[in-house]
């Protein structure tokens, strides 16, 4: 790749009635302008990714409302859906545009407002029968945990560890919906809500935005004395037909190898990682699609701490989905943004000593067991 | 560009309530398939555009449901929104694509269902303030008429020939939703939207799905002897501040010089335009932004009969979004189809003798009396 993170931005992640849609979306991107040192007028191209606005706000081309109160006009401007994974799929259209030399400079913004009055957001996605017949999200990662845990001798108390491990890298992120750490205890005394994920095992809704400003790499020493570049930029959907294991994401594994190959790295070689852990199980199976772990092997990376920051590998340092919170069409760039963040020495308190490689991995959306794209990004100094 | 239009496929747009968005998509998508004469496994990566579903289906990443449908799995699927440009975005990042490599071989799917029982359009894109307040799309159009009328001296007879010719041009289109011509007396006798637009002034709403694949220009002779050639892809968003007037879209102006300069023709050049006919004053403003025309003259191309099929530079063969339909996410596409096919010399009874150069116009959205994008894409033999 050809491409340099050079501005971060990101609001604070949770219930934020006081902001609107394109507030939070303003404020996340004037944020990465600044960390950029540049100007409105500096973008080249745009690509803004939103899930649920069309139905909850009954809004649409937001991109272009955001930027224009930017005063960022007359560019290029893309407005991405892809489910949970809808900003990563952003961040890589907006690399391709790079690529592609479509422009030099790109902005991108993920934006969500999930916490709505009188208006529910599994209202908003029934319109799959399976889901409309109660086969909602939290059931059908309900049924993987249970086959996994079925499987491979793995039980509730396992899975809880990695709600506890994500609560307490939450506490250190000034951003993170969720600053308390909790106990095995509390997540799994917490209502269930598809059997056994219990409430503390799924992610929250959460509004917020975060933004991040990217160029061509020949360019980002102008930028940055310490840029970080894009190694790697995969995006892939599932297989859907006849997944082979409830147990896993095909899809995962593909994109981990399309990802490691592009960057010339393997899973040994990564310093930390922020992946999709919509639901305790979900971060357990995608340990093992990026190859952080052997198949049925994964509880053990947070049993045994090497994902707790400090441990070998850190994983979800800024608290995941699970603590750092989880507007839909926000996630993929926060990710992005936490891994930039501690490849360049800034993440704080919560820092990975001397991280160089890091990886983001989301996932959006699910299909006759699959998933319905699969984004990973390698990120290096 | 480095890209060339092999495949297409449309369905016919209009009222179609035995055919579910996803049918929609699946039929188009599959007539562009088998008229490139490749199958699902050909298929690199995919860009899908919607608009309404999130809010009239409860629908989300449809672009996956429609490919899994069809055996297109784990590619690159991005989903795609631009108001009413939806679908020529969609283009414009599948040639992005194609230009970084990403892939060899695109598809491009635009659908869109609006004629759903017990739901309104209106209701769904009531977001922005001034919508709720009743300044709806047909009464900014009506402000741009009123103020060009007041302008340049020109008349609702002058306006409603543009309603006359895309009827005629739409009942030579076995795929149009409206193949009835009318007269100047209908369009004036119709009832009044917004003033001066009557309802034969404004496009319908619509269901269709329109889909075409795109590859490298330097495969292109391995699927058609004749492939159309993308000579120039521009896609641009408004200026937003302080529009120089009320009667022109400033954005249409630098979409068509970029594209003109990038394709190395001008508007001279072209044998024939598919442009976003909304309303019947936005015809006459495009053919301006275009340079059709200078700026107040645009009534004296159909006023002439310069833009009739038979004409000078034919504009709307297709009939247009006044008489083909305009199923939003859709259009975009079905317009890029139209010139294909005029280029390949198969348009049938509404063949343009001799094309050899066509030019597609999108418009998505209106922002402050400007575009919220704009895209143009010109197309050669």
């Amino acid at each position: 790749m050809e491409v340099a993170v050079v501005g971060l931005g990101i609001t604070r992640f949770g219930h934020l009635p006081h902001l609107s849609l394109e507030e939070l979306g303003m404020e996340a991107a004037k944020k990465a302008l600044k960390d950029a040192g540049i100007g409105p007028g500096d973008i080249q191209i745009a690509c803004c990714a939103n899930v649920l606005a069309p139905n909850l706000q009954n809004e649409f081309t937001i991109g272009q409302k955001i930027l224009w109160e930017l005063g960022i006009n007359k560019i290029p401007v893309i407005n991405v859906e892809n489910a949970c994974s809808s900003s990563s799929s952003a961040f890589y259209l907006a690399c391709l545009a790079i690529q592609a030399g479509a422009g030099e400079v790109a902005l991108v913004v993920g934006v969500e407002k999930m916490l709505v009055p009188r208006k529910n957001i599994l209202d908003a996605v029934t319109g799959a029968p399976e889901a409309a017949a109660g086969f909602s999200l939290p059931a059908a990662f309900a049924l993987k945990a249970n086959r996994y845990m079925h499987k491979y001798g793995v039980n509730v108390e396992d899975l809880a560890l990695v709600a506890v491990k994500n609560r307490r890298h939450g506490s250190l992120n000034p951003f993170a919906q969720y600053r308390e750490p909790i106990t095995k205890e509390d997540v799994l005394n917490s209502p269930v809500i598809a059997e056994p994920l219990t409430r503390l095992s799924c992610c929250p809704q959460s509004d917020g935005a975060a933004a991040v400003v990217i160029c061509r790499n020949s360019m980002a020493k102008r930028f940055r004395s310490r840029p970080v570049y894009v190694s790697a930029s995969v995006l892939l959907s599932g297989s859907y037909a006849n997944p082979p294991s409830l147990s896993t994401w095909e899809a995962d594994f593909r994109a981990a190898e399309k990802a490691y190959a592009m960057a010339g790295v393997g899973p040994e070689d990564l310093d930390v990682v922020e992946l999709h852990d919509a639901f305790t199980i979900a971060e357990i199976m995608h340990y093992e699609g990026l190859g952080l772990a052997t198949v049925g092997e994964g509880v053990r990376l947070v049993k045994e701490g090497f994902t707790f920051l400090g441990g070998n590998i850190p994983v979800n340092p800024s608290g995941g989905l699970l603590s750092r919170g989880h507007p839909l069409g926000a996630t993929g760039v926060a990710q992005v943004l936490e891994i930039a963040l501690q490849l360049r020495g800034e993440a704080g308190v919560r820092q990975v000593k001397g991280a160089r490689v890091g990886l983001a991995h989301c996932m959006g959306g699910e299909l006759h067991g699959d998933a319905r794209s699969v984004t990973i990004h390698i990120f290096s100094t």
